[in-house]
């Protein structure tokens, strides 16, 4: 039957990733970094909340991110102009990054001893929840605008996340999002999960995400 | 090699996909049923455009509808409170609708003859483009709060599809986006695609896209 067919190289996929997931956590382990896997829908604000961040805490900590796109450099060259160390992947066809891709941007990029190493997957608030990539602490964003069910109908990304950022509250005003209903459908899918609501625009709520953030660090 | 394999098994699934798209094809010619595939990123505004345009439209044409979410029946639930024939499928983990499904939820639904039968699909800009339901159109809905990068961004979604709304252009006011950009970069894309500007809030467009509904009429 092809649908078994199917089920079972799935299954080596992610089997093979999670051997891989395994050897990342051990590289960063080594290196005394904090791995933050930072995942949305496309346009959430995941690369303007990176901007925020390296652009505000440079002093502070040592960022490397690696960036994760269908098509384009131009999250990395977003990145690249806050003056961070950058690789960008491609994932072409690709709806998600894996451990196996991840495994080749650390080779390459030498990322900083005792920082953080952001990894912005694809935007998809779907595939990317079954591939584990070595990181410590997945960071699930989803923005006002996309309305306050989402936790509801994906519920694989807000089961397998640690903190969710709800991002855009500059917009709340003119969309009928209610963020209490938001946050009581994110800790329905997953009790333990953390919440913090900013604005990456207006930076209402940042100094919550950085203080999350240095609480992580070791 | 893994890679391979896999390779291979993705062509066996997109070949079988392909016949019994082809198979929904003959049976909605048959019928003669304007099939509309709806695509985007969670929450740009599908099942809204689909309550406005059911509601507004409930008197000259014969709706049907299929829902896709990997969980809950919410948006059949919207869909069902505007008087509309509708069916929920839900992927569980799978993150796109395929023929296959769309089938059955054909068979079971008895959608009219002479209408239009829209398929909303799963949230994610990135799968659903791989997979031929049997539509007629491809509709990908962007708003105006994901970036005007988008298009650049995921290129698959739009280089398959044949009408992109702009959605949410009231929201314009409150974020960095450029109409301009957008319509350039979707089109670099995709040459042949139409475009659309509207809002499902203010009402304002939603005159062209049922001009454009009507068109593809037979
Ligand atoms: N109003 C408002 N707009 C924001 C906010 N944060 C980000 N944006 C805008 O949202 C759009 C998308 O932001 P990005 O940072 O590119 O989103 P992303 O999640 O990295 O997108 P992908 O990488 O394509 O998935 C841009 O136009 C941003 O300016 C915010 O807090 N408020
Ligand atoms: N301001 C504004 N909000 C809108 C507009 N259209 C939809 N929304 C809001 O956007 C949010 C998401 O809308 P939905 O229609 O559920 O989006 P969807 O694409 O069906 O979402 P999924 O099925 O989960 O992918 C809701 O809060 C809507 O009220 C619009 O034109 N303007
Ligand atoms: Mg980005
Ligand atoms: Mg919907
Ligand atoms: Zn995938
Ligand atoms: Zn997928």
């Amino acid at each position: 039957d092809h649908g078994e067919k199917h089920i079972a190289v799935e299954k080596d996929v992610l089997y093979e990733n999670n051997l891989l997931a395994a050897r990342n956590r051990g590289f960063f382990d080594a290196k005394n970094i904090l791995a933050i896997n930072l995942v949305s829908s496309p346009g959430s604000g995941k690369t303007t909340l990176l901007e925020r961040t390296l652009t505000d805490l440079k002093d502070t900590v040592n960022f490397s991110v690696i960036e994760g796109d269908q098509q384009t450099t131009r999250d990395a060259d977003r990145i690249h102009a806050t003056g961070t160390k950058v690789v960008q992947i491609n994932t072409g066809k690709g709806c998600h990054l894996d451990a196996h891709m991840v495994m080749h941007a650390l080779q390459g990029m030498h990322p900083h001893e005792n920082g953080i190493v952001f990894i912005e997957n694809v935007g998809n608030l779907v595939c990317p929840a079954m591939f584990d990539l070595g990181e410590k602490e997945r960071v699930v964003v989803m923005s006002v605008t996309e309305g306050d069910d989402k936790p509801l109908k994906y519920p694989d990304m807000f089961h397998t996340s640690h903190l969710c950022i709800i991002n855009k509250i500059d917009l709340l005003p003119y969309v009928p999002f209610s963020l209490d209903k938001a946050i009581a459908n994110a800790k329905r899918i997953n009790p333990k999960l953390e919440v913090i609501t900013l604005s990456c625009t207006s930076g209402e709520g940042l100094d919550k995400w950085y203080q999350w953030l240095e609480s992580k660090k070791s």
